[in-house]
């Protein structure tokens, strides 16, 4: 084996790589309902599925979504100046899919859909009821990047399904059935791992009979 | 039951919604390992794990990351311009979880997490090579949104493994059991779904014995 010039270690068979042309490859990411419009007397709210969403920031708590300026979606967020993300599980997957090929300009896409309009808490456009977990936003920042321009958002309002709950008011997010995208293709969210920090908690302390167990740390990204 | 004056349809109870403070509940979510540094002499490159991340645009390939600016890649990130997305494999869980807790300031992520850097095509910064894919990224845009910073980049170079390959040189994303990130836990990548536009797809023709299949829709987002 030649000895490595570049400062690297040569790389094993096991992991020997092939160049791509550079794309949207990251993977997974979410794939969600935006639900926008409705605002205006008469304006029929409308359905647009992105996968191209993501959080971007805590505190506040914001997300972005990047939308094509040739949507009929677009219009709407861009005079509103809000939308909410509806999170869809597997059994929406047809719906989803339907959601991102069709445009609303000649649909009204939540009744051939099969969704329901419902009550945001802070906006006036309409949350899917169907979706277990509704994100109120409101437009920060407009960025145009090229194809898509991004929506920077502020989460102002979350409202989620009461049957997700569990008796302890615990959001059991694991039973959902979530759907992710990944390189053209839909996948359902598998098997939960351990919990953010897990590799740093301590060993349990041996604890009396009935003693409390040790705190979990707290989730930060 | 009360008619509704809202102008949307009541509730049923399968659909009754809870509010929730606002939060970083958009779920699933990446979670990657971003490598950065190690672009100057002396300086000892480093990993951050990130689950604020996200495509932004499809022509050109950009995506971004959002990082505290108290993290010591931040600076790494804001000095270079450049940064890698590494996405890893449950195999990597634990390292994954490490990455994100400790800081590179006090520890040699790399050498402590059992990771290779290994040369980019594009940067000086250097992958992860036991990650089936490496995003290459240059800078575009910073934005201070808060507790975090958002890094939006261009996609300039790409490697994959080779093992993820099939015969036909399709990439096999299914079988590399990537991970995701939601609500607190990491999850791996579950069963795969349909393609995108299968809702639209036409029904197979019927074409004689050994007849081509109908080609696939294009995949767009």
């Amino acid at each position: 084996m030649e000895p490595s010039t570049s400062g690297f270690p040569p790389a094993s068979a096991a992991n020997a790589k092939l160049s791509m042309k550079p794309s949207t490859l990251l993977s997974p990411v979410p794939v969600v309902l935006v639900s926008c419009g409705g605002t205006q007397p008469g304006e029929r709210p409308n359905l647009i599925t992105i996968a191209w969403a993501g959080t971007v920031c805590s505190e506040p708590p914001m997300l972005s979504i990047s939308v094509r300026p040739e949507r009929h979606s677009y219009e709407l967020i861009r005079s509103s100046g809000e939308f909410v993300v509806n999170v869809p599980t597997e059994r929406h997957a047809r719906a989803v899919d339907w959601c991102g090929v069709v445009s609303g300009r000649d649909e009204d896409k939540f009744a051939k859909a099969g969704l329901t309009p419902g009550k945001a808490l802070h906006l006036r456009t309409p949350i899917v009821l169907e979706c277990p977990i509704n994100i109120e936003c409101k437009v920060r920042q407009t960025l145009e990047l090229g194809s898509h321009v991004m929506f920077v958002a502020e989460v102002v309002g979350i409202q989620v399904s009461q049957s997700l709950m569990t008796p302890l008011n615990r959001l059991a997010l694991e039973q959902a059935g979530l759907l992710a995208y990944a390189h053209g293709h839909y996948y359902v969210l598998g098997r939960q791992l351990d919990h953010f920090g897990f590799s740093v908690r301590k060993k349990p302390v041996e604890t009396p009979r009935g003693g409390r167990p040790p705190k979990r740390k707290e989730t930060r990204a």
